[in-house]
């Protein structure tokens, strides 16, 4: 096993959030099915962007969220994702390296634009969202450094990535790469509509071996079970895999391993501003906790600390120093 | 005195925010005057924005901020002040449309771009902002339409409006019609270092009785009447103008006339995120009051509920609805 350069690589849609408040009234007359996300195309995403109210624009991208959090929380991470040499391309560059996350992916310099997500938060702290993928959907297999990759401990995909055409070839070179040099593979599932689309290959890459550690929320590992028993989910997920996490909004978080079951409380939030990010916020804290060889429970602790400080605010990247929030917490 | 279209029009420079959390030495290193405002050129924009954090985008621009919630409140509103005709000019356009704030200013097809202010945010809730004016400088007499001037109760400006060259002009001109017309002419000082900068020509438009109402904190109004003595500065402005309005942070807000002065503590936060925006909020709760013909006090108390909710969160726009709160604290 050669050095590592990094605690975490991460490979993901590389996306600019736009969000407003909404009420739960224009999520019907758009109809866009509450708390879900949405695949949009250039002419929906303008129709969605004129009707919203005001927005607050931040960097997204599940995985780029992700990375950023570890990179916040002390650790040394890398990202791979697409955008495209315009305005809101250079916004997301500038931004995951004004992390200390090491961003080198090319930008795109012709077709679509860099993507975006439209994500309209109800007063209940929900988010619905609607993703137009441009330049993101031009991941390919050639931006994948063989060298990066086998140098991190961890590299983490989001499942968000089977939607690109090519983006899985990425994914699976990728994984193999960080397999010959003894890496781990993460996963998440990203989004139970998701699961829907991709059930068999996600369950496949699990039993095949290609994923060690799963990040899954309730409903996508009811979803991809096809079950409304979590607990018989939860059973077959320990059959399936080595090492998962499952997280449960305000009933806590849990990892799930052949042999035991360890679990955590939600962490206290003072009011649910916006759930953008809670499951990303989530990984990033167990995954630099895995990396630094943590104990499981002390990991889900700090995504659990992680998740609280997202959703407190509008948007999907940390406003607190995490490292910081960790220490006051006694965490770290 | 002809019929009324508009609660408040305000006129300001048009600005998107570019917000991002800071720390004390970030500040030191790049010269900045902590808690201040500084005009910068386009080289020194580019300079920090490499430098600074992750950033979070909002429109913003102090009476714009006003404006927007005026019409949060459930206010009618309208809103002058220059953008280009760029992608910044579109979001600004945008969501200050989509706050329900009548918007008409011509966007600039050449020259400068639209105006940027890049917020530093320090662990303590300061901010402290660097503006490159760009687009807004470029506003003139022309962009005045006497029509709707005088059709709004208040006419409400900015004292940052004294930095464009030749906005203060179309200042003046807007507040003869707005006199005309027997409408209420509205002044907030902005800032201790542009009533520095201009403190003749605002002592002079106070005195002179260009002015009604004046906004001031108690930085603001100390510089002023270039003194220490807060007690003696509220007696000067006393003989000065009609009804002024002096607020001081956590301590909370004043109105003072001629022969009375009324008080109300702030509202109670939780913890302050982001101080931009709190003198432009408390502005708007006061303001949309005092054109309801609500008691002064009241006005008062809804500006300090105002404020408090824009500094419970990053960036000048307010993320709750303003209308719903002031009805959940009993004060609408």
């Amino acid at each position: 096993m050669s050095a590592t350069r990094y605690d975490v690589i991460g490979i993901g849609n590389a996306i600019v959030d736009v969000l407003s408040h909404s009420d739960e009234e224009f999520l019907q007359r758009q109809k866009m099915p509450k708390g879900s996300m949405s695949l949009i195309d250039e002419k929906r995403a303008e129709a969605i962007y004129n009707a919203m109210g005001p927005v607050v624009e931040v960097s997204g991208g599940s995985a780029a969220n992700t990375i950023a959090g570890v990179a916040m929380l002390g650790g040394t991470a890398a990202f791979v994702g697409k955008v495209k040499n315009d305005e809101l391309g250079h916004t997301f560059a500038r931004d995951i390296r004004a992390s200390s996350v090491a961003y080198s992916t090319p930008m795109a310099e012709s077709g679509p634009s860099t993507a975006r997500c439209y994500i309209l938060v109800t007063p209940d702290g929900q988010r619905t969202m609607n993703t137009y993928l441009g330049a993101a959907q031009d991941l390919t297999v050639d931006d994948i450094s063989v060298d990066e990759i086998r140098s991190a401990k961890v590299l983490y995909l989001e499942g968000y990535l089977w939607d690109p055409k090519r983006a899985k070839e990425a994914f699976v070179k990728a994984a193999g790469v960080a397999h010959d040099n003894g890496r781990t593979v993460a996963l998440t599932l990203s989004d139970a509509f998701c699961v829907d689309r991709y059930r068999k290959e996600f369950l496949g890459l699990i039993r095949n071996k290609t994923v060690d550690l799963l990040f899954a929320n309730e409903t996508e590992l009811k979803s991809l079970y096809e079950t409304g028993d979590f607990d018989a989910a939860v059973e077959a997920l320990r059959q399936d895999v080595s090492i998962a996490v499952v997280t449960r909004s305000e009933d806590g978080a849990m990892v799930v391993t052949r042999d035991m079951t360890e679990t955590v409380p939600a962490f206290p939030v003072e009011r649910v501003v916006d759930s953008t990010g809670a499951g990303d916020l989530f990984a990033a804290g167990f995954l630099y906790g895995f990396a630094k060889g943590l104990p499981h429970v002390d990991s889900l602790r700090l995504g659990a600390l992680c998740a609280a400080e997202v959703i407190s605010h509008m948007g999907a990247r940390p406003e607190r120093n995490l490292r910081d929030l960790a220490n006051e917490n006694g965490l770290l």
